[in-house]
């Protein structure tokens, strides 16, 4: 039985995960780094323990000293929130081994799936439809031009090891083909210690398109629908939505089967998304399964009415699912917004700086997860996510009235701070959003738009 | 076609309105008073107009000032909120006389039900079950005597002009009758400038449950489900829910069914509250009717997904409901708590200051409409509502958990600030609430227990 939970993580999901653990009345632990000491999810837990120096290798990322906290305070499960520890295979098994139950898939998984040759290869066995390309990875630079030559340009060559928009590199031209292999290859295995990669079509313009599954220990899964988080720069998701724009309930069932069938074939576990490439026909490719909680997960859970913290905890506890695919009645949309102290304008440059005033939306259908509050001093050492704001509406119009009001109603304000929100509220007034015509190439489409030389209107 | 609203209100209720405005491209007027100058909704509205000093006879309900004030701003359209305005026939004439579309029912309907007695008749006619009582006002004190001793006590004599709890009194021994009938006479003249009375039996242990309304222009009504507003100090609401506890769907579809069919046979049109009481044996009785947007109408609009406000405006533009009985599917339960600066200790006195630090709570399925933030001073003027706290859940056990979290979180700090936040999680915690069993005397019985000398545990 789950009776203390230690968050692994810090600012909006660890308040998140707090949330839910305090409405299920679990004792909570926070962990942090002395950069994040005086945090909301610090003051929020029942104990809060240090862990290290700001970098995350020192404290978040460092196993022992995480384990340690949970030795500490009588901790039984862990929850890696996403990001960090969150599909590290080896920290899924130091957890299994002290005895302590990992809220995530198990260790074997972790390390078959977060191995995107091995992900690969094992969803082409389970039928999943894939981008033509390596089904594992490559080692000999010729084999793989040759492959390229065949599949046709442009190509992606990947890390095995990546994963979050890193460790890829897009080739157009056959010409470039052997100099970006050899770049990728030794990237990666700087990067992740870790030089294999594998190469596939590379789509310009697709949807990505995620299918939300949540699988108990019992061999029963359940998808929660399709989000679409095509809205992005450099590979990391700006806006994300549910249900996905231009997808009918078929293709959507198709790849909501696919993926549970995937996920299962794979033995999974817990809450986890199954990604995939839409193109323009609607056909769907797999690319990748992210094993934890995504950012983007409140929009799945304002259309359905489910906590998935509070179904990830159960499951990690072994409980079965308690309902089936008949009893997900997705209802609405839910559209989510990423606020990051970042500058548009310099290409997304972080802007760490001090909160002076901060006041975050509210009202009908307006949900915000934030870990900030006025005074709040973002800290430089981490990523940028400042709050998340996901609005619900019966369609995706009001969504988007509502979106662009709550964008509107959000004050954050200090000295140096810039945020994502103006720009956002652009992309969202952008026609082929609102028509949601848009694809994975829709911010640089809009770049060059506002780069060309304005056109005389006299 | 509406174009432009000017919101006749202020605080929460204004903002809550200037919200939907702005999500249907509707420009918006703000009217304030000179104690509310600096308000969250004089920054939100695209034009401001001062309309007088705090007072609210010289500002708020001070007809010729906002009706010139929508003429100045070519405002087409007069939401009235809550209290104030809302349920003045004079200011819906006026509206109607000078071409603006009042959002509430006619001038004529408000005339009709605001006076409780003729109300009573009404319903009556409808076959809506009534408390024994009169039927209408009863203007000798011997006849109301006569009619008292034949209900027997405890009766309640109600002032005809009343409501939101005021102008009424309990009486529980014949012999009181006589004078308190006198006194609540000449009470409700001083108060009301209206002096008409009536009595019915008065129930110490009853259920307040309501049922929401929604009537067109075209003599077309449905009704969105029952909230149990019981948890009641001196007649005013503190915690509101639905579904009501206890009360199995047929009653609450017979309830929905009187409520519509006394609201049709009214000419009722707008949104719309039918107030009952119910036994411990489930019977209903007809309290009275609320012609404007209750204080607790989010908890509606958590389980139907309906914006009650969209739907007013579009009721006043004339529109058809775009919905009918069917497709009204309440999903999961709601739950508000009413955060007022009081002190509970005090008697709830009211405790206006300035408020320091203001971190409102957040997360899943958690609702708030507030219009304060870090830095806002409370004005002494009017009532001490700072913020609606609004959860939902998928059932009330998963509500009243998600509102304690929500409760523990608020943080409203400031020099002699008190508010009722504390206390309302003493409420929600009691045994008979967390049972569903409360009545509107729930906090008497508390406050009986809390001065009663502990027990001896030895």
């Amino acid at each position: 039985m789950t009776r203390t939970v230690l968050v692994a993580n810090r600012g909006e999901i660890a308040l998140r995960v707090l949330r839910t653990c305090r409405e299920l009345g679990l004792r909570t632990v926070a962990v942090y780094s002395t950069a994040d000491a005086d945090s909301a999810a610090v003051h929020y837990a029942d104990l809060a323990v240090c862990i290290g120096p700001g970098p995350a290798r020192l404290s978040y990322n460092h196993i022992p000293s995480v384990i340690e906290a949970a030795r500490m305070t009588g901790a039984d499960t862990i929850h890696p929130g996403y990001g960090f520890l969150s599909e590290n295979a080896d920290f899924a098994e130091v957890c299994a081994a002290e005895g302590l139950t990992f809220v995530g898939p198990p260790a074997a998984v972790l390390a078959r799936l977060g191995d995107k040759a091995v992900a690969r290869a094992l969803m082409a066995e389970a039928g999943l439809p894939l981008l033509p390309g390596s089904v594992t990875a490559i080692d000999d630079v010729d084999e793989a031009f040759a492959l390229a030559e065949d599949i046709g340009y442009p190509v992606i060559i990947k890390a095995a090891a990546g994963g979050g928009g890193r460790g890829m590199t897009v080739v157009r031209d056959g010409a470039d083909f052997r100099d970006d292999y050899r770049r990728t290859r030794a990237g990666a295995q700087a990067v992740f210690g870790d030089g294999r990669v594998y190469v596939e079509r590379y789509l310009d313009s697709a949807r990505h398109v995620e299918i939300q599954l949540l699988c108990d220990a019992h061999g029963a899964g359940v998808h929660l629908g399709a989000r679409d988080c095509s809205v992005q720069r450099r590979h990391q998701k700006l806006v994300e939505e549910t249900p996905a724009p231009g997808l009918d309930g078929a293709t959507v069932a198709a790849m909501g089967e696919a993926a549970v069938r995937g996920a299962l074939a794979a033995g999974y576990v817990g809450a986890g998304t199954v990604e995939f490439l839409v193109d323009a026909e609607g056909n769907f490719s797999f690319m990748e399964v992210n094993c934890r909680l995504q950012v983007e997960h409140p929009v799945t859970e304002l259309v359905t009415g489910l906590d998935l913290v509070a179904e990830q905890l159960r499951v990690a506890a072994g409980e079965p699912l308690g309902f089936t695919q008949d009893d997900v009645t997705p209802r609405g949309a839910a559209l989510e917004c990423r606020i990051n102290a970042e500058d548009p304008d310099r290409d997304f440059a972080p802007a760490p700086a001090l909160i002076t005033r901060c006041v975050l939306p509210g009202g009908p259908f307006v949900r915000v997860d934030s870990h900030v509050s006025s005074g709040y001093r973002i800290p430089p050492d981490y990523d940028s996510l400042l709050a998340k704001i996901v609005v619900w509406a019966p369609d995706r119009a009001g969504a988007l009235a509502r979106m662009d009001r709550a964008l509107a109603e959000l004050e954050l304000t200090g000295d140096r701070l810039v945020t994502t929100a103006d720009f956002l509220r652009t992309v969202l007034a952008e026609p082929e959003f609102v028509a949601g015509h848009h694809d994975t190439a829709l911010l640089d489409r809009m770049r060059r738009r506002s780069s060309e030389p304005e056109r005389s209107t006299a």
